[in-house]
């Protein structure tokens, strides 16, 4: 185990009507809100129109600015920051996913600094502040609701940069499993996807001695596979919405990494999957998580044995560890078919002709630098593993 | 899963050479501490010399409050509050185990307060505000150094009552596993049957669709089994001491008991026992907790049968839930054993004769209380349980 600081200061409201308590927490923080969302679904799903019931009943003024999309875009952080210094805002209620929730999170940081704001996913210059932000939470994913990152694409060169600060924790999340009841399935499998790369990513590290949080990652995985075909088949079921929606944000609030070392390799060679062809992150992490592990298991096979045999019951092979090791590798793969999702780049129309750029891309700032800790992999092993996702 | 809110402030710094953080620490808080701790252990493991050093080197005006004993009194409460109302004390440092922290926590609410501090504990009143308070762990245990509990005996009556409140959770805790390697092994052993207590009473609940959190408490209850006899065997083992540390704390911060409604009848019976007798917490643990069992596991007998399971590995019976079960009760019972700890109350010396006195004193508050939540027990029950563990 490293040492580590470990504080995650965000408030979880979680249930049935929890949104009742939204007015009651964002005046402990603000006057005047920006209230962000995405696309039309919170107003074809009622959330909406709920969220804006409790606001106006509280008297709380607010302006409304919608439209984020999936990987989440720099220009609208920049349209929300000129509103909310315009507006005097200064409270970002963000209602949505992780895309609604790293949009809100850039807008905060970015309205009191007096640069660009990009220059904080650039790693050029480092948070100090933002204006608090509240979640009520629709899809259960990417964590933010919890968490202290924010991700966010550059369009203009398709540059998709996390960015990680304490700062980012967001004050409060509101949780209401039934707000993701009407979640079509593949987006649902999206979700799924990216909450076991949360804690794969934490899982496969070179760090001795971590049993603790091994087996709380162990037990999460275990239970995210448990129901996800419960939910797959009865969206309408509101224990295997909330375990899902529960274990998401428990996946990425830190305490599962304490003590660790994560590698997110994966992350990031699937980050500029999505920024050439906006595949769902959930669905690219499908592809590339299983091509990752094929590459890089022969580094630590015992502790790919423990995954295969914890987590996916895998009867161990005690005279062939490889054979175990693999087996686990090939459950994840099917699990992913099995809710529906992509396992090949084939599928989603990236070709070979796009590996070295993808490759290229995902070495973070400098030419030299290498991607993942568990393995550190340079632009040639990244090829090689975008060819066993082939 | 039920509703639930969560937000657990305390802050987690961990690691070998933690303590330096102290000053830096302290200073966001106050400018004049009271150094709190129990008896003589602190000074000849140099703990103390440690403390008092970083307080030294770093300026902090302190004054010093040792003699916390076992089973925290309220007498040094009260006299904590005096000293710190009478020397504009603004910062309470708990250097210890569970016992110096919670008597930390009760000076802290109490000073503010005008009434009298054992209001709280009776439940006669509200704790609304306490002064900041940080700790230096030395006894993994209790859980005390993040939780939002404190447990104090009035000596008169021999009462002994939990205070739990969120003003009570700790703004920091310091947690160096070195700082538990002189720990005598019974004491070890006395701490790790408490942190496996901390889970038994969370996981035994009624509540349904409670799936991540009985995987993390599975987890953690491993991890448990897994180090215990590593650090008894090699107390200088820095790895199994981290787990049990940083695991002790994970047990008892409320986030495995989120959407679920924990027991606790266990410790309510044993507060008495140590009432009685100044057993240790988690000896009287290791007596209460699988007579407890035995009297309740026909309650749900799958959710014992799932504990046989997945915690023990017992090799399930399919055609005889009633002999998984009880095969995963002993197996708790022979782990007690096996780290030197005390399964009946002849073991300690405390007779039928006191069984009716035990029953009635942890009936709270009211005469017609029951006491646990999975089985709501009734004095007779509590007899019964008793007999069990004779």
């Amino acid at each position: 185990m490293v040492n580590f600081e470990f504080q995650n200061p965000t408030k979880i409201i979680f249930g049935k009507d929890s949104e009742q308590c939204l007015g009651k927490e964002i005046k402990k923080y603000g006057k005047k809100v920006l209230f962000h969302y995405g696309g039309g679904s919170i107003k074809k799903n009622g959330v909406y129109d709920k969220v804006k019931k409790v606001l106006d009943d509280e008297n709380i003024e607010y302006i409304e600015l919608g439209g984020v999309k999936p990987n989440p875009r720099l220009s609208l952080i920049y349209e929300g920051i000129k509103i909310c210094r315009e507006n005097s805002i200064d409270f970002i209620l963000a209602v949505g996913g992780g895309s609604v929730i790293d949009s809100a999170k850039g807008i905060a940081v970015g309205v009191p600094y007096e640069g660009d704001v990009w220059d904080f996913y650039m790693g050029v210059s480092v948070p100090e502040t933002k204006l608090p932000v509240g979640v009520v939470l629709t899809i259960p994913a990417a964590g933010s609701e919890s968490s202290y990152s924010s991700v966010v694409t550059e369009e203009k060169n398709k540059l998709k940069r996390p960015l990680d600060h304490d700062v980012l924790y967001p004050q409060f999340a509101i949780m209401n499993p039934e707000f993701t009841f009407s979640l079509p399935a593949y987006q649902t499998s999206c979700g799924i996807s990216d909450i076991m790369a949360h804690l794969m990513e934490r899982y496969f590290t070179n760090v001795k001695g971590v049993g603790i949080t091994s087996r709380l990652l162990e037990g999460a995985m275990k239970n995210i596979i448990d129901n996800a075909h419960l939910v797959l088949d009865d969206p309408h079921n509101y224990i295997a919405r909330s375990e899902i929606m529960w274990t998401g944000s428990i996946a990425h609030n830190n305490l599962l990494n304490t003590g660790r070392i994560g590698d997110w390799a994966s992350h990031m060679i699937e980050h500029e999957l999505s920024a050439i062809n906006d595949v769902a992150h959930g669905a690219g992490l499908a592809i590339v998580f299983p091509a990752w592990m094929k590459y890089v298991y022969k580094h630590n096979i015992d502790l790919f044995v423990q995954f295969a045999v914890r987590v996916w019951n895998v009867e161990q092979d005690f005279e062939n560890k490889e054979r175990t090791a693999l087996a686990g590798i090939e459950r994840l793969e099917s699990f992913y078919k099995s809710i529906g999702l992509p396992v090949r780049l084939s599928e989603i129309g990236i070709g070979e002709e796009h590996y070295q750029e993808i490759a290229s891309k995902c070495r973070v700032f400098h030419e030299d630098d290498t991607v993942g800790n568990f393995v550190k992999l340079t632009r040639k092993d990244i090829v090689e593993i975008l060819r066993l996702a082939k």
